[in-house]
């Protein structure tokens, strides 16, 4: 990092299904619980960037930007960011850039989604619009149809089992037990996942994360302090098209972002020992920890079947128990991670948050600094 | 400007009807333009933005940072910026952010927008996206009827004939006779501009810029260098809905970037000797050479009088010629006063670019230091 940046305030709203609220007012409850968390008052933004992919298509409403920047009585100069799932970390990365720059000293990040309000079919279009249009789209495709192709591949590749792949969402579930903000508290046993109706062979519904609305917002200043630091703020990219990869069993967008974090941050992997990764579908998980350097190619599973992996994965429950407002997810993750630095008393914790099929890659790496 | 940014290439596709053509296609071109102009290779390129407002609703495509991202052999790290039609302005900025903080050296910011794909109730709905889902479209607006109430009311208060308001979108039409990048290239007589169609009233179809395709692209650098360099770059947000405005006659974002930009530049506005501004419709052109502080409130349209305005403005032929593909005009005003700049042999060129009512205001001041 080119400058210490802090992060000095966080909150989410719940996510699930809230029909009687408005993108502003969920945006305004994350902005609002995360001023709480701060030494700071709404006067001292200068800055709002809005991590959003879908609202044109949901809502009918672009410009998020300015929209976010109106609950501040002085609106502050603002934008939206987009990176289809990846909005998240995204807008954290350029949030961090322009704070380095010194353009801005304190900028709140807020990552802001309202998927429920539309039919099934209209979401699931909605979110085909981070795949390739040209592409993959025509050939019929959706998103759980195309990570069931990587998990079909996977499977055939490692000799993964059905029922091995089942512990990955068990795992997700038994961690949200005990998160007020997530969507699903409710433990799963492992069988019941693939016993769950089908959605795109080899994926059940319990594979899949959900539908969700949601808000989460962070606070970052280089000149107001707390104990958890920004070591690391890295992204990468990759074709959007599944017809143009080398292999989909194995994400290079995730590697490289990784390889660049760990040296900016100045450590080794073995360092971090929490991570939330982006797991919108079960098969996702495996392949990022396996990515992340964590496990060996076909291992990944291997961390879900134990009752407490090393490093911790998704302690928060995930995309797949704390819900999928897709461009919030990034955001809440770093929300989560904080917490989970502070009560574990740890020091390095990692978030990685990817778009489409892992075409955008985003990954942020905290520091607590009173361990 | 906390580094020295030179815009070191730029170009673009001529902006029109481009049924053959993909987002790609026209990313692509307006890259590969841009790449010719430039002392650097697409290898050289560490980071893509890409501003694009409706590709969701008019393509089925987000993720644009990632589909621009695959034109380069190494797959740069990539985002999407959106803010209505300033996304482009809005992009820019972002750009001379991640340059300034040292984490990029060069980058590509591209503005496409595919818009004709669809029917033009589509795009209008999409476009009302811009506006306040749930204050403004409700009420049955379209952008049309936004900045016919604008124009109406300022009709009222500052007694503007519908007769002299023709001159805006005439002089503008005069200007593109000679840009060949212009989507009309036609001289429009002032009175058959109030003799088109009414559109909303007052305006009428030639008061408004036309629905287009279209890319443009700039290469910004801080170890590469050239003639042209960014002198200020700065934004502004305002209350989305009209309903929210304590006048809608002058728009606060406006000043607020313009006084940020002249201070960032360290000149006076009498420096300013081109200007290239947001003419959405021919009354916003007359708000925005007052909100720059280049006419007193209600003495706007003056300048369109004249043959030779002092500043001289949009001598590219404006929005209303050019045409508005809405991301890709905040670009394509850059590259134009570079191209105004160099040909006139004049030292400072300034950029307004806003979006929906002005809720969102992104300002450029270019110097050409070879004067």
């Amino acid at each position: 990092m080119n400058k210490d940046i802090f992060l000095i305030g966080s909150g989410q709203t719940r996510f699930g299904e809230w029909w009687e609220k408005s993108l502003r007012d969920l945006a305004g409850e994350a902005v609002e619980a995360a001023l709480k968390d701060a030494p700071c008052t709404s006067l001292d933004i200068d800055m709002v960037i809005v991590a959003n992919m879908i609202a044109e298509r949901t809502n009918g409403q672009a410009h998020l930007g300015a929209l976010v920047s109106s609950l501040f009585p002085h609106n502050p100069p603002a934008l939206r960011v987009e990176s289809a799932c990846a909005s998240g970390a995204v807008a954290l990365h350029t949030a961090c850039g322009l704070l380095e720059s010194g353009r801005a000293q304190t900028i709140v990040v807020v990552g802001v989604e309202k998927m429920t309000d539309v039919s099934t079919e209209e979401v699931a279009d909605a979110l085909m619009g981070a795949a390739d249009s040209e592409k993959d789209a025509p050939c019929g495709l959706t998103f759980p149809g195309i990570f069931g192709l990587i998990a079909k591949r996977y499977m055939h590749e490692y000799h993964l089992t059905r029922e091995r792949l089942n512990h990955v969402s068990s795992a997700h579930h038994r961690n949200a037990l005990h998160n007020p903000f997530a969507q699903f508290r409710k433990e799963i046993p492992a069988e019941h996942i693939s016993q769950s109706p089908a959605v795109a062979d080899p994926l059940c519904m319990l594979d899949c994360s959900p539908v969700s609305d949601g808000a989460a917002a962070c606070i970052l200043s280089t000149v107001k302090e707390s104990d958890i630091k920004i070591a690391a703020s890295q992204l990468a990219s990759d074709a959007v098209s599944l017809t143009e990869r080398a292999t989909i069993t194995s994400f290079p967008a995730t590697k490289r972002a990784m390889e660049k974090a760990l040296a900016e941050a100045d450590i080794d992997r073995k360092s971090v020992s929490h991570l939330e990764i982006h797991d919108c579908f079960s098969i996702a998980a495996v392949i990022n920890v396996e990515d992340l350097g964590f496990a060996e190619p076909g291992k990944g599973v291997e961390l879900y079947e134990q009752a407490d992996p090393v490093p911790s994965i998704n302690a928060s429950g995930g995309l797949k128990a704390c819900g999928h407002p897709v461009a919030a997810t990034g955001i809440k993750q770093v929300t989560d991670m904080a917490k989970q630095l502070r009560t574990s008393g740890s020091r390095f914790g990692l978030t990685q948050n990817f778009g489409g099929a892992c075409a955008s890659c985003g990954i942020h790496i905290l520091e607590h600094t009173h361990v």
